[in-house]
Formats: C-alpha cells, structure tokens, sequence
C-alpha cells in the first residue's frame, strides 16, 4: 500500500492515455483539413475551459434588417468545443414583425425554446402536411431534420429564441437565398420553381442575385 | 473426422444463428409499427429472393402532368429488402421539357445516373453557391444530403435517369408542393418566403393548396 | 398540361410514401417495445403538431429539496416527437444555494444555456483535468459525453437554466444516487470508493438506501 | 432542507424515466419483432443481472467434427444484453490441427485474444495483400470488418481463444459453407469461383450440400 | 428595410460560415491523410462542380480478360464528390460468358441496376441460403453488407449494370484473389479452403500468385 | 481468354484503390492531428502485420499499489491496428484483495471475460438499481455504456481479466480520481458530491489531489 505505486500504475495509465489523446473530446482546429466527421483536433495540451464557453450569444444581434431578425450561430466554427460531439446552439432575435424565412438545415434536427416574446413556427413534411405553433416563453418545438420550416414574430414586442441542432455543423438553407441570392440563372429558376420571370427578377433585384 | 459431427457442431451455431435472426438483412414488414432505425424485420423464414429484387423500374412512367416528369421510387416500402441497408435508388422520366422542380431528400445523399437523353441537373450550398452540369448517357453527379436541387430535360427527346440514395428512406420534399400543395394559410407563405399574395394564389391554384 | 395528372402521378408518389410512414420523424409510441434506436413509431396518421410542441418547461419546479435544485426533464418518454432525432431538452432550477450533484448522462453531450441568475458549472475528463466557469445570463457551456459534471448556483438569486442533449434520451446518473441511494452493499461501496463505513452510511441514511 | 422532498422532486425524475425505459440497455426480446438496430428490448423491470451474464463460454466444446474445433458465440441471439451495446464475443476450441476455415463477419471486427496454446492467424486486405502471425498466449489480433481471415492451431496441444466483436451480431460466414453446405447448383458454383467440377461435386459431398 | 442590412447581418452568417468550411460536402483531398470517416476535404473555396461529376463510366471497359468481364469504380478515390456522404456507384460489363466472380464489398450494400442484356445474379446468407435471380433490363437487386455475391452474364450478348453501395469506399475483396493472386502460403490456403493442393496451385499459376 | 489481360484489367481496378487508400481498414498515426472519428491513417504502404498484433497483455502488470490492481490498455494509443474499427481490449490484474473502483468508459460498452481467479463485478444503471454477479473462470459479463460499474478480486488468489470494449478509444474515468487526484477546490467537491471536508481531505491525502 505505498502511494507512489499507484502514481507509477495507475496514473501512468491515464497519463499516457491524455498524452496520446484521449477522445473525450476533440476541440475543433480550424486552421487544419477537416474530416467528414468534423474539423480535426486541437492538442489536448492546448484546450481550456474556454473553447468549451462562449458569451457571444448574451446580447441581442442587430435586426435592422430587410427581415427584422438575425440569426447568431455557435455551432462548431464558432464553439470549437462541440466539434464532434452532436450538438450545437443558435440565438433567433426577431424584432416585431420579423421573421426567419423558410429554410432547412441540411445536416441536423432542431429544438427551439422561447425566452422571450411570442413566436409562431411551424414545418412541412416531406407528405406536404403542415405543422404549426403559436409558442410563448418557456414553450418548446422540435424541427426534424431536412425539413422546410419558419419562426415569425406573433406579438408585438421583440422576440428571442434559442435553436439547439442535432450536428455541431448542422448548416442552414434559406430557400430565398438558395434561388435568389446568387447566379443562379433566372430561367432555371423559374423551370424549377413555377414561378414567373417578374417574381424571380424581383426577388432576384431585393437579394442582391444576378444571372 | 466425422461428417455428422460438424453438422452437429458447426451447423449446429449456423442453424441456430439463423433461426434467432442473424441480421444479414431486415426485410421490411410494413405491418408493424416501425422504429428510428427503419421498418421491423420480417421473420427470416418468411424472406426470399423476391424480396430483394424487382421489375418496377422497368417502363417508363406516364409523364402527361405539368411537369412532364415522373419520379417512381424503390425505396423500403416499395422493395422491402433495402430496409437497414443505407441505400434505394428511383427512377425519373423526364419527357421533353420535362423537369424534376427544386427538392430535398431531407434523409439521403443522392448519386444520378443518366441512362437516356441530355438532363441539366444542379444543386445550391448552404453557402448559396449554385452547381450546374449538363449530363449525357452514362454521367454521374452526387447531390450531397439536404441541399436543393432539380434535374430538367436539356434535349429534344425523352431522357431517362437513375437516382441511387444513402438512404433506405431518403424522403422527397418538393419545395413547390410544400409551399402551394396544402392547407399552409397564404398569408404565413407570404411572410416567410417574400413572394406575392398574387403569385402565392396562383400556385396555389395551380396545385390545389387551400388557405 | 393537366392539372389532374399531376395528382395523379406526382402526388401519387408523394402520398404513398406518406401511407408507408415516411421516416421524416419517428414520434414515440410508448406502449409498445422499443428498440435500440429509441421507441417505436406512431402511426404517422396519428401524429399532431402536439406530438412535437411542449409547455412543460414553462414555469420553475419545486425546488424545496435537500439539493435546492430541480431538473424537468424533456427528453423523448416526455416529448415524444424528438424520438429518434437525436436531441432533447431539460430545465434546471437552482434556488440559492442549489446544486446539481455531480453526474453523467451516459448518452449524451450536454449544451447549457443560462438564462437567469449565476451558475458555476464545470466537468472533468478521463485525464483527471478539471474545467470550471462561472457563466452569467447568456452564456452557453457544453460538458462532452459521458463525463462527469456539475452546476450550482453561484449568485444570490434563483438561477434557471436550459440543458440541450445531442441524444433523444441521454440518461442521466447522479453520482450519489448510484452509490447511496438504493440497496448497494455498504461493504461494496466502500471497497470501489475508498470511502469509510461512517460516511458510506450518513449519505445512505440522507438518501434512503439501504444495505 | 426535507428528506421527503428529495424524494418527491428529484426521484420522481429518475423513477419516472425508469418506467419509460431509460434506453441505458436494451435486452433482446428474442419473440417480437426486431429493427434494423437490433432485437426489441425487454421491460426494463423483467431485466436481471443475469440477463448481461454468462457462463456458456465456461468448457470447451466438442471438437470431434471435420475441422478438429469448434465456435462458441455469446452474440444477441445468445447474450440478451449485449443487444444494440456494439459488442459481443465468441470461444473459439481448436484440438491439435484445428482450424476455424477461412470466413467473414459481415457486421463486425473481430480482436482475438489467445488464452492457451498457440495459434495461427491471418487475414487479406482488399488489396489481396495477406496479414499473418503466430500468436502465443495472451497476444491479441484484430481483423478489420468483412474481410477473409482465419485461425488454426499451430501447436500440438489444444489452444483456446476469444474473439470480440464491433457489433452485438457480427455474424458468421465460412466460405465454404457458403459455396458448399446448400442447394447452391453445382455450375453457379463453378462459374463463379473457377473451381473444377471435381473439386465442387467432392466438397458439396463432404459438406452435404446438394445441386 | 435597407437592403444593404441583410447583407451585413444575414450574409455576414452565411458567408462566415461558409469561409469556415459548412459540411454540406466534404470533396476528397487524395494528398493529405485520411480519417475513419473518410478522406480529408478539399478547402471549399477549390471545390468546383467537377468534383461532383464524372463521364468515366460513359463506356464499356475492356472484358478481353480471363473473366470476360470489367468493373469500373467512381468511389471516393475516383469521384471525390461521394467522400463523406455514403454513396458511390460502379459500372459493369459483362461479355458473353462474362462473370464478375464470387466477391464481397467490405464496407458497404449494393444494389444492382441492369441497363442491357441479361444477368444472373445472387448472394449468399450466413444462414448459407442462396438467394439468386435472373435480371433484365431495368431490373433492380439488392445484396446485403458483406455477403458473398456474383453476377454473370446470362445472355448471349454484351450485358451493362451499375452498382450503387452505401459507402463511398464500400472496398472490394474478389475471394478467389483474395486466395490465389499473392503470397499466401499454398500449405494454409489448403488448411483453410479444404481444396487439395493441385487446386491451389492451378489457380495461383491462373492469377500468379506464389508461396 | 489471356492471363496478361486480367493483370491489367481487374487488377489495375484493385491496385489503384490500393494505392488511393482502400478503408479496409486505419491504422493509427499518432503523428498527425487526429479527427472526431479517430486517428489519422497511417499510409496503406507502411502498415505491416504488426500494427494488428500486441503481445503488450502477456503478463501480469505491477499490483503493488494502493488499489492492488492494474490495467493495461489496447485502445487505438496502443494497438493502433484497432483506429476507426469500433473495438479494443484490456488487462485486469487484480491482486487478493484488488479493486478496480468505481469507474466509467464515456465512449464505449464493455465485455468482460474472467481468465484466472474469482471477481465480483458490477453496474448500476441510471435508473439507481444495481446488477452484481461473483464471476469465476470463463464467465462474461456486460457493463453498458456510460455507467458506474467496479471489479474487485473476490477469491484468495490473483485474478485476471480481459474487458473488449464497443470502441477504440473508450476512455476511462475513476471516480475516485476525477474528484480528489487533481487540483479541484475541496468546496467545490463537497458542494456537489455531499461529501465532508474531512473525507474529501483525506481522499485528496492519498490521491495526491490540490485545492
């Protein structure tokens, strides 16, 4: 029973493991390739408390915006702590009258919770049938993964929400963007979509697409 | 050396493996309720080759509608054998100026294959970058999971293609149909997608949504 | 140029899938046996934006206990729509003074969101490494899977938090709960934890184990 | 500061999720249904400590067959708890010039541990390079998944071995009784594997295969 | 509603994202190491549409062989665009009396499109069941993860198929090169096939393998 | 029907995937940054039989400590044949009278397989209910992820063990170690494990714990 031994045993165990990388976690690194599991690992040596902390999501995002609402994210490339872990966070601020417009996130299933206002959000399933929700503080809705959905505004004062995601890198589309913000050639559009030349051109002139 | 002992000791293993389901395969039984892994397994017994094969794919499907397209799936509720195997496919009939319009598989990564014909065939990312190919007999493109995309018919004549997926359900999301298609109230497509109340009725009308 | 074929060969398509269960989410059945992967699936027919909605976590819970602290829970035996998509949700309460004990949710990753009061939370990895904050409304923290950890309340005031898991049901084991507060042999206790009979039975007295 | 309230706040959590099922295991339930994700899962409150126990590994079995060995396997269909754990294990009896043919484990890799006597292993990468050693008590090897490899005993004496398992069922597939051991037709067989009539027609007799 | 506010705050989003790297996709850098999940990405900003594209399998491969037949891969190694997202397709050429030999693919499901001429094609169970088909064109089969299978042509005339697999690496592992076309002792591929030792040599002198 | 053909046909197919990395399998670099998934591969080229082999658990490791126990570890640090392949194993050697405490594995489930001696092992599930079973020579027993479970030497003689684990790096985590063998403030330690100060003093005493 002598306590150098078991620091010479037992400690060299897990010392030697933590030496090696032990995969509790893998803090992302952004400045090297990443896999398709997620950005590589910074050294064990070189992680502190803070790459698994972050205030930048404590203060309300500026929503003087053509949607009166701002979308902050903390997923992986932002809190490199949850690199690989499944899980990631995002704060909605949504001023009256704003709205986070129809839009996917590619790669993650989403839990939202009101912390302040009223919220009105729903989603559409792949059989067309849609889901929707007037949701208050404290209220909680789930958004499966890949599915169009929207939150907006329902009172009269600014709203704030928190969008927890199933990936650490879940993405997000934004259908208007995806068509209208890009080059994406105005005639193709309007094949893909039904909508007229007048619509996409409109819409393409708001977002600053071309093509 | 024995003949009738490896029957009786080997076999014996394999026999009994089987009889307890070995889980080479999961036919689907669509009767049951099914879990977050796919459809519950039909009994082994019960399971023959037919269940992992089949003609439906054949013929080209009627492709007299609006879009002068057709999409005809094998997924695991229409060839059972793919259920828990992470992979279907479907076929699509595009007749001259025929189009597959702008849609996601919200579950599935999908790799095309032109049989017949010219398709121009393209996908947006999340970071609304657009990429378009023109595809020939015998192309391939991968349309990476979630993202929006569409095929059209690029030639004269009707073409032909393959879709395979990483998924035994990939889904299909038809952004036009979960938009116009039901009864998601005007006035939320609207606000959340920045189009027209003129140009939402007229869709609407087009694919007899109501609201 | 039909607008009746497309019901009849598009939707068709889109409809059946959806008779089949599509596997856009799978909303928990409870009454019958589950799976590896989670619970069994409602009959898609049977499933309301109720299933996928909760406001369970509204309003704080008792908190008059030994650890003046309180977790409600919303995982998917509670809210039965995030069965399968790999995310849930718990609400903390810390009266003054509160704590939540040291402990593991062996399923899953843990993202904390403060939104009221002052919490100090911390975990700790397989290399003996310690890693504490004192987060302020706003801030987010995330504990990696598996590992044990801890939040109490660091301010004079009640403090309120929102847990987000990347699992639809991580479990959770309370450290002193595992050890105490069942019928574990004293004996065996103190043998795996090097703590005295006096103590093994103070905390099994405290909470209600026996043995 | 009340015994009773720790007991009606904090159990009422963790007993209330017992009885949904907590997911922390899921022993198979051998006469329902199973999922793509494994067997269904007993009640929790008919689960026992003898469900995650056994001692079927105990005594060697009968190597008086063809092969002079004999494979023992604690996967689901035997080990109800290690049902979706991703881990199993088989005992593998080799008496002197045993050998466990040349097979693969569809599902899962294997890391075999030798506890006696002394052992010939291999396998073949896709690259057709061969990967071979003599192992001795207490080395340990690993095969990675699906690919060909075999164990034989290169002592005089009986040797005795362990294989774990990636998956709950890994399952188990010996070329030749693949090839051999069934109704497959003699000329499908020869076709496909660039064996002789001869050869073919003499180990379907040995293995009691037919056509 | 200043249209240049969305670009401040929403693009600021999407684009930082985006420069981060999202994980739509993950294109395949072959230069740098490669990971568990798959190989390293290529920086998004050097990923172009030809990366998800490919005409390589446009034609028929050479099938003047000892097999009569050809299999041309558009795996990650060869269409860098599949890489992380589970899905990769070959194409296979059959000549009168081609065969694609006894083989498993590792990692990954197949499932078969026949695009010209006939086919027989069938796998085998760790049950040791065999389940085989004759296919025409337009005919689809699917061969679970890691059992042995075949195809040959069973039509006088030139025969085409493609091979989608659930992996984009699914491997590819022909048995009988697997045994004969290396270094593998001939004494152990005795022990372990049960063929006699003309066999084995007859066929390691057709594939030049040596030992 | 020539032989050269097949060589630079079939083979040129199997050579170039080799030489592009096949994912048969990924051994360790433990040189290289590693990813959420795992180590960075070694290339294909320099992997040699010997990174799937260890004779590093032959003997018995030094049990004279405090706990009378050892561990010796083959995860992916150590045998690094096993990375990315969802398997490892390790050495318990329990001296009379040995423990290995109360402890957990974040990432993985394990099997434990008794070679010599008598132990008594057991879990404790999130549910607080506790599973314990005195195992002697060649009975398994399974511990579930994530949960408090221990081993303790329950016969007169040295015991030994071999535990296979669900993952390559399945981590390990003494609770004894986490609270008192490192800098953790003793308030904190008492405030959220209901421990006193003198007994924390006293652990932190013999692990050699600060703070």
């Amino acid at each position: 029973m002598n306590m150098f031994h078991i620091l010479l045993t037992i400690f060299v165990l897990v010392t030697y493991s933590a030496h090696a990388a032990v995969q509790d976690f893998c803090v992302a690194d952004l400045k090297v390739p990443e896999s398709p599991a997620g950005y590589s690992c910074k050294p064990p040596t070189n992680v502190t408390v803070d790459d698994f902390v972050s205030s930048s999501l404590n203060f309300a995002a500026n929503t003087s915006n053509i949607i009166n609402a701002a979308v902050t994210p903390a997923f992986a490339a932002q809190l490199p702590g949850v690199n690989g872990l499944g899980i990631s966070i995002a704060r909605l601020d949504l001023a009256p009258g704003g709205v986070i417009p129809m839009h996917t996130h590619p790669a993650g299933s989403e839990l939202l919770l009101v912390t302040q206002g009223v919220i009105k959000a729903g989603f559409i399933s792949s059989a067309n049938k849609v889901y929707i929700k007037t949701l208050k503080k404290g209220d909680i809705m789930v958004f499966p993964q890949g599915l169009l959905h929207f939150q907006l505004n329902a009172g009269g004062v600014p709203a704030v929400a928190f969008a927890s995601f199933s990936s650490a890198s879940p993405g997000l589309q934004i259908t208007d963007f995806a068509l209208f913000a890009n080059d994406f050639p105005s005639s193709l559009v309007e094949k893909t979509t039904f909508l007229d030349n007048a619509t996409v051109r409109k819409l393409k002139a708001v977002l600053r697409g071309t093509g």
